[in-house]
């Protein structure tokens, strides 16, 4: 573990706290605490607990503890408190948090947490649910205030005023015509310092951004990456301003989608939650797959050695360079598929980049080979003698430019034919390199070495 | 490549349009753009292309687009233009930009850029530099508004709307004493809203958030995730405010932690740039090493080979099954490697969780070696007969159940040493789980075949 942040160095003892029951150390800790390390301590608490310490909390700033639970504890929460204390909870959730534990909810679930709702609320809510899972609809919040082109900004700031204005940490208003499309985004900054006078059409600056609503919320993460927004408006296939998505939502999926394609390139089926909360049958599942998979593949290995049977019993130590030979090429391959994967991910390289690419991999992977060749070069000699050595050599050279080279074309063309690259997995391309590895060994091999008849 | 944002969809005919020298057609789409979209097609262009294009957008345009080019460039265009143009460039970028920039220079590269700025410029600049690589004082931006808790919230509007308060997308206001000490922070949101005559004391709510300049970068973007805020305050060892760290430069940073993570998994050394910038010789040696080093743990491959080769001589239908045995494990490896690293590096998994998480992953590990077990087991029958059958199913489910919990161990004994979890790359599981492997195959060969004497 890195070292904590100082003012994290009181969050044990809160667990603690909370574990032994001490309340009345609690009530005296709590109003110094932040609502978030409030929450990270309630975890994995039961309910009962958790009530408890709620209870021991002002009544505004419950909601705010509630809202940074996991979204399984919330359920049981709701589930266990008494309609009095738990409808303000659901409530005050933003509408991305609220639509996130619905959909976490099984249908007789769902039923028990829609009655705590108004019916306004609830028709907003499964509104939410019917964009897709993963798109910036379900990621974008509903509060938000409103513009008129036309008004000066002495009245928006009015309005801003009335309005009360919730969106926590948002400092954008949205501009948008008599049918609610919108029209452009001014930032409250410029609302407060600009001469009162102008008009807010006048403050609207540079071309509209903006996501449709069914756009992936990967989408979104870019959008708001690239043009360094804090939020992004989205939009139904009219322009009409639905919500917006906000950096630190944002921030969230670019830690999620990285934790994902990580998982992938270790072959392993994205999770959708917590390691720590994942239960063994799902790990099981996302991980059977693909090593049965790669079995098939691995028996292919088998295939190539049984097709050089002679030529083992012949000469059996090589053999012994056997495993060397094959885990470098997957090594290599390793490594190459690595770059080019987070690199596809990240929008780092573009198609245009792809063929000075290819060219400067293969440059790198003719170097590596010859190093890799040169440091085994003595080991072939001390094990084999000379013809051993230059065929273990002259392997290691090729396997080594040819697993790089296949690490770095699979996720390209996995990406030019819109396959995720990371399926192109770190076990998959050392399996592959393992085939090409046996062939190439003992072609050589069989070429060079002076066998007995 | 995913598809584009609909707003993207002209940014190749402007690259295009600059590619042919087309200044008319040019001037007309320019005022249709965001400045970040000009950036991107401005990227990889001479200086004295990227010189005209600027030249032909609006003055306080052309800092904005300055700003979103690639630091190398930036250096390119400041060193070949006229010092009226470069001069108001260089400074309007933030600071920790401008940082960004003086640091990738060489000291003589240094000098012709520091004569751009005033005296007091470059002893911000230099202050800046003489915090540590990968550290919150560098990340932090310097230009903030402070407010004192004694003011009301009439006299302190009308001290921001004085300052006029660059900070782009900041939209907090720090509170320090007369030492400049920092006692709090408060939205801009919140300043307008509640009444005027209120003192900046009291809309200061729960307890300090702020980190110290020489902390990481990482603790930073951590402190900024954690409690949900947009800018995270930056002081000194006595609390008094240098900065501020924003959530878009902390999405930054936690991109670039993944893709080094990422890399670090492949057996990759941090690049520390963009894959499609690094030059070859920085490839070389960015993946030589660990390529060597591992040559040195498969050699004990063939080490365990070579002891077993009387064995491997009277039943060559053994090295059938090697690769598979020896890939099967590493792969199982490679997958609780991935998980782990990945759960350590997101702080998903606290130390405290480890001892279930490792029965866990026993359990899982021995569910998925039967089913690799079985799964082979007919193709053993085949093309060795029971004994052989035998032999390579038990194999199987030991090798993937060691390899599973070695790369589940490895991160954790590495993290619980203070090193860094990614060093256990999915190579390095791979060839250790090799080595495992080879002799657990033929130990258990050894064992149950009836060997000819």
């Amino acid at each position: 573990m890195e070292p904590q942040l100082q003012l994290d160095t009181d969050k044990q003892p809160l667990r603690e706290l909370i574990k032994a029951g001490a309340y009345a150390a609690l009530s005296e800790r709590l109003p110094d605490e932040h609502v978030q390390d409030i929450a990270e301590a309630l975890t994995d608490f039961g309910p009962s607990m958790v009530l408890e310490v709620l209870g021991m909390l002002p009544v505004d700033e419950r909601p705010q503890v509630f809202a940074y639970l996991p979204t399984a504890q919330q359920y049981q929460l709701l589930d266990a408190a008494d309609d009095d204390f738990g409808i303000p909870l659901l409530r005050a959730l933003p509408a991305d948090d609220q639509t996130a534990l619905l959909e976490s909810l099984k249908p007789e679930q769902l039923q028990d947490i829609l009655r705590l709702l108004a019916p306004a609320e609830v028709r907003k809510a499964m509104e939410q649910l019917g964009y897709p899972e993963q798109s910036a609809g379900r990621l974008m919040n509903t509060e938000f205030v409103t513009l008129r082109p036309n008004w000066s900004l002495a009245r928006a700031l009015d309005h801003v005023r009335r309005q009360g204005y919730q969106g926590d940490g948002v400092n954008t208003l949205y501009v948008t015509d008599h049918r609610g499309r919108l029209q452009g985004t001014i930032s409250l900054k410029r609302l407060v310092l600009e001469a009162p006078d102008q008009s807010v059409q006048s403050l609207i600056s540079g071309p509209l951004v903006s996501i449709d609503a069914s756009e992936s919320r990967n989408e979104a993460a870019r959008a708001i990456q690239h043009y360094d927004i804090t939020a992004l408006p989205v939009v139904d296939k009219n322009g009409v301003l639905l919500g917006a998505v906000t950096v630190d939502d944002v921030m969230d999926v670019v830690q999620e989608e990285a934790t994902e394609d990580f998982h992938k390139i270790g072959a392993v089926g994205a999770l959708g939650l917590s390691l720590r909360d994942a239960r063994p049958s799902l790990l099981y599942r996302k991980r059977v797959g693909w090593l049965v998979l790669l079995v098939f593949v691995n028996l292919l290995s088998g295939a190539g050695i049984a097709f050089y049977e002679a030529t083992i019993e012949q000469v059996i130590a090589l053999v012994f360079f056997l495993p060397l030979i094959i885990a470098s090429g997957g090594n290599a391959g390793s490594q190459s598929a690595t770059l080019m994967v987070r690199a596809l991910a990240t929008g780092d390289v573009a198609p245009r980049d792809w063929l000075r690419l290819w060219g400067r991999e293969f440059g790198v992977a003719i170097a590596l080979g010859l190093t890799m060749g040169a440091a085994i070069y003595g080991v072939g000699l001390w094990r084999g003698g000379g013809e051993v050595a230059l065929v273990v050599s002259l392997s290691m050279v090729l396997v080594v430019a040819f697993g790089s080279m296949i690490g770095m074309v699979l996720p390209m063309m996995l990406n030019r034919f819109e396959f995720d690259p990371a399926t192109a997995s770190a076990p998959l391309i050392t399996s592959i390199a393992d085939v090409c590895g046996i062939l190439i060994y003992f072609s050589i091999a069989t070429a060079i070495l002076t066998l007995p008849a």
